[in-house]
């Protein structure tokens, strides 16, 4: 099986990841924050260091700043929903994931107004749009680091600049790019920053976070049990107990710790490196077959290592499928939760096939995928 | 290291939880209900699995009314905000957890009303005043099956009743029951079920579920990528996906299913057969000692396997700290982020000492325990 949907989550995992989740779950399951015995206490530690590894990681000054979600589309939700008033405007991207999408429409219901930027066909959002977009209550930019259909890689600091003169709010949702590509919170004038631990970052699946700047004020939508002020009816307000109610997924992130580990000790410099190596290797490969349509900036410098293609009008579901049954290769076809971007690239109806590439994909593997895709389309003429 | 604390996290698990957290994350880590790839309907198929154990566990008749969770303390939320409106007004207890009161207090701010219902000095509710506390708005009867500070059971199908006649939402709070003590959502009236998964159903941390009963409309709080209807800017209706934006903690889900497994293996009856007669054995003992206050029913048949004490005056935090260092026992002490169930029981000062027993307990560790408090009582006279 030649894994190729790491855009959805990275597999396998370091094996550090694994061994990190078996290890914390049969000695020291306990639950973090409650009690004062050892193995609480060692459940309680072993989250705060991950919360440590991920502020070395993306220059964040303090750790309690970090809220551990679910999944990344929590903390997408929680950003969005949780700064947002009626009166505000949003302005976001054509490319963004229906976890940014779907929250500011909903959002249109209770009067607070979004401006969805048009990019051009390969994906990218022009900075001067942004500029243009911008209104007086305009309280935030939301937008995506890299396309999760294309890999289109946006002009985040850029746009944080513009941000931060026009006093919106930035917000990044990091999907595609945490734990591959440079993130600076503070170079980048970022606010709001959310990220899967599944994908990109190598841990489990059930992880994610949002990292919320200090003194940016965002409403908790959940309240419950935080371990802190127990004998109050209202929820606290020191961070990171106010956004985390309920016991966490202990495990998950004690396995995110090893995947962000084994991320330092490997080096971005050499993980991005080696991403783009195989993401050019594939893209100029693609390039020899005459039926293939390649979508996206067709350049591994301005993209992450996603690339989406269509094998003449041939239905992308249809084909990952044969991609699948036939030649054990893991894609992902149809839309990919972001109905908007495949309008903008001009896939709505078709869908795209998408190979998502990560750390542990080798150029030989590329090599099976040229090969496949060249036996799909002599079987089709 | 003795581990009495399984009301917060139960500990160890059943090995196959781990092998299954192990066996998923190594040979099956894709992301389910994404791709159409092998491994992708794997984990999905995985899913689905435990959505039909859970409903097998409490009756319920259709798998796809079972939302999965980040822990109980979402599934509450989501029950809670998601089924009351302005002008509604919601009954509950003193003994309930935050993660109950918290939610129910947060919505005042919004016009839904609630009465806090005072239970006896053992944690009871008394269902004559559940009867009472009705009025002509109240839309839900929101209580814990078990107070997670004495145990104390409540009286849930008499209250069920209650809430169906007089057209209420009946919430059910299983967090320190599911897993044990039989649950029936028809036969108890309950339209709404919230538990965690890594209490009593011996799953992994970062699990939880709500069941909701066809025809009760919840609000979801999140939209995002369901994997479904991607075309469009709104949150699909479609259960689950309606209310499971994200990738879900997949690992963490399939661990749980281990756990219900285990538990229909052994069959609730032994399990909790084997919690009581532990519970019953060491309240029995710890009458032995004369300075040691119990807290709640003091009787087996009237509590889950949760055992609150004192020991004279001593602060609880102290005691348990005592007990960790000097006699490698694990229990919780204060408040457990549930305060009006200790200003019920009169223990708001002091907190209580909180031995949860689980299934891997055996009564030589009771026996370990009683002695310990001796040794400590003795120092102190």
């Amino acid at each position: 099986m030649i894994y190729l949907d790491n855009a959805a989550t990275t597999y396998p995992k370091p094996e550090a990841v694994y061994e990190a989740v078996l290890n914390h779950m049969k000695n020291a399951g306990a639950n973090p924050g409650r009690s004062g015995h050892k193995l609480a206490l060692e459940a309680g530690r072993g989250i705060f260091t991950v919360r440590e590894q991920l502020s070395e990681l993306f220059n964040i000054d303090n750790p309690m700043q970090i809220i551990f979600t679910a999944n990344a589309t929590e903390a997408l939700n929680l950003a969005i929903k949780g700064a947002l008033n009626k009166g505000d405007h949003v302005i976001t991207s054509s490319m963004e994931h229906n976890s940014v999408l779907r929250p500011i429409k909903a959002l249109e219901e209770i009067g607070i107004e979004n401006t969805i930027i048009q990019c051009d066909r390969t994906g990218y959002l022009n900075i001067e749009d942004v500029k243009r977009a911008l209104r007086k209550n305009t309280r935030m930019i939301a937008i995506t680091h890299a396309s999760n259909v294309t890999g289109t890689i946006q002009s985040i600091e850029a746009i944080g600049k513009i941000a931060r003169e026009s006093k919106a709010l930035f917000l990044v949702d990091a999907a595609q790019t945490a734990g591959v590509y440079e993130i600076d919170v503070k170079k980048m004038n970022i606010d709001l920053l959310a990220a899967p631990g599944h994908k990109g970052l190598m841990g489990p699946q059930g992880t994610g976070f949002l990292y919320i700047r200090e003194e940016v004020e965002v409403r908790h939508f959940k309240e419950g049990g935080t371990g802190s002020k127990s004998e109050e009816l209202i929820q606290p307000t020191i961070l990171p107990d106010r956004y985390e109610s309920g016991t966490l997924n202990t495990p998950g992130i004690v396995g995110l710790g090893a995947g962000i580990q084994f991320i330092l000790q490997e080096g971005l410099d050499k993980i991005r490196r080696h991403e783009e190596e195989l993401t050019q290797y594939f893209i100029k490969r693609l390039k020899e077959v005459e039926m293939v349509k390649i979508y996206g900036p067709q350049d591994a410098t301005k993209q992450a290592a996603v690339v989406s293609i269509n094998i003449g009008e041939e239905d992308s579901s249809e084909m990952a499928y044969i991609f699948d049954q036939m030649f054990e290769i893991a894609v992902r076809s149809g839309l990919h939760c972001a109905a908007m971007a495949h309008k903008t690239i001009g896939t709505f109806e078709q869908g795209t096939i998408r190979f998502g590439m990560g750390y542990f994909n080798k150029e030989e593997e590329i090599d099976v995928v040229i090969e496949a895709i060249k036996t799909i389309c002599e079987q089709l003429e």
